[in-house]
């Protein structure tokens, strides 16, 4: 059994969405922000960084994980799906899931920060992080115009990484307007039952207003 | 023949510091960020993020490899060296090159960005980036309070990674002060012929006026 320890953000959800498109069970242990459980000396000797996701593989002699985009690899080389075999199709998968981890991710990250969760309104800095997402959204349609998905004809861990940030793009105040390879392939992924339950695992908080407490205590000021 | 597309940079620096360690043979192709040479079409062609580093491998179909963390994975695997086979060590590495790729990579860029080369000081975002930095410094220091090297007793391509970047601390104004092992393990890579190579290839820039103003042109505004 794979233990989860997660909580109800993008870079929880690519953990939770492979699982459930994968098929595998898994125990899913809610990590509440409000209540510090991240900075735990239980969580910490998981994670010394502190953050979710997190998984323990119980089949496994324990072993932890940690880091989403390590995670996925690791499952998907366990399970032998949506990782394939085949080198090069594999490292296009890898590169793309890098391009999430290295760009995507922190870029919409930084943008919900100064747009959302930041004490003062820092209007240069909000432009540059929306701008930057703008950017990297474009890149991912240039990509999407010549590939159905990101590492070719097969859908891989990198298309569920990318999909559980830019769906997102409303709250970081991005948009992905006119991009139509891009919105053809956010909504193919939204079709997936896979999908659907992966982002809803843990359960969503109640309301924005509870959401942007909860990011505010997790700001670096 | 492996051709690699860079410039002096951290995570240019990953894929020449490994190449210089593995003893390989390489066609270094600079990239002149003040030409504009990363957004040229031929180059979008080979990475259409127009960002340094990339690959393209003349023994493998002219294989093209972008985003170094993926680089990285590409070259020691096909190499044999630095990431060892065991799969459990594999993945140490792999999620501390992901803790590099999500978190110390973005977070000194950031502080890079706005403690260098923003048009305006804007104070809050400086603290924000320099106090984050200053966090992940800290959790590796505290994996290499147990462990030799970030997997563990082996030296991996997440050591290379982390180094590239952590080394240039100063130019991100975050301090490694007290972090003493840390501070061990920069020195123990900067004594090694081959990162000392690697981290003088491309030829560095002559000034660090001439440095901020390429990266001025780099910077979403």
């Amino acid at each position: 059994m794979i233990d989860v320890y997660t909580a109800p953000t993008p870079n929880g959800y690519k953990v939770t969405v492979l699982l459930e498109e994968m098929g595998v069970e898994y125990n899913l242990i809610p990590i509440d922000f409000s209540k510090n459980d991240q900075k735990t000396p239980e969580f910490l000797a998981l994670n010394p960084n502190g953050r979710i996701p997190v998984i323990v593989d119980r089949g496994n002699d324990d072993f932890v994980v940690f880091e989403s985009g390590a995670i996925m690899v690791y499952l998907a080389e366990k399970y032998g799906q949506f990782y394939p075999q085949d080198p090069k199709v594999r490292s296009r998968a890898l590169q793309w899931l890098m391009f999430q981890m290295g760009g995507v991710g922190p870029m919409m990250g930084q943008a919900n920060v100064f747009y959302r969760y930041f004490p003062e309104k820092i209007q240069p800095a909000i432009d540059r992080y929306q701008k930057e997402c703008r950017r990297l959204f474009e890149v991912l349609d240039s990509r999407l115009a010549k590939a159905r998905y990101l590492a070719g004809d097969e859908l891989t861990i990198a298309d569920f990484a990318n999909w559980c940030w830019v769906r997102t793009h409303k709250w970081s105040g991005a948009s992905v307007e006119g991009l139509e390879h891009l919105n053809r392939w956010i909504d193919e992924l939204y079709a997936r039952p896979g999908c659907q339950a992966g982002v809803n695992k843990p359960e969503r908080l109640k309301s924005s207003d509870e959401l942007i407490k909860h990011a505010q205590n997790m700001v670096t000021r």
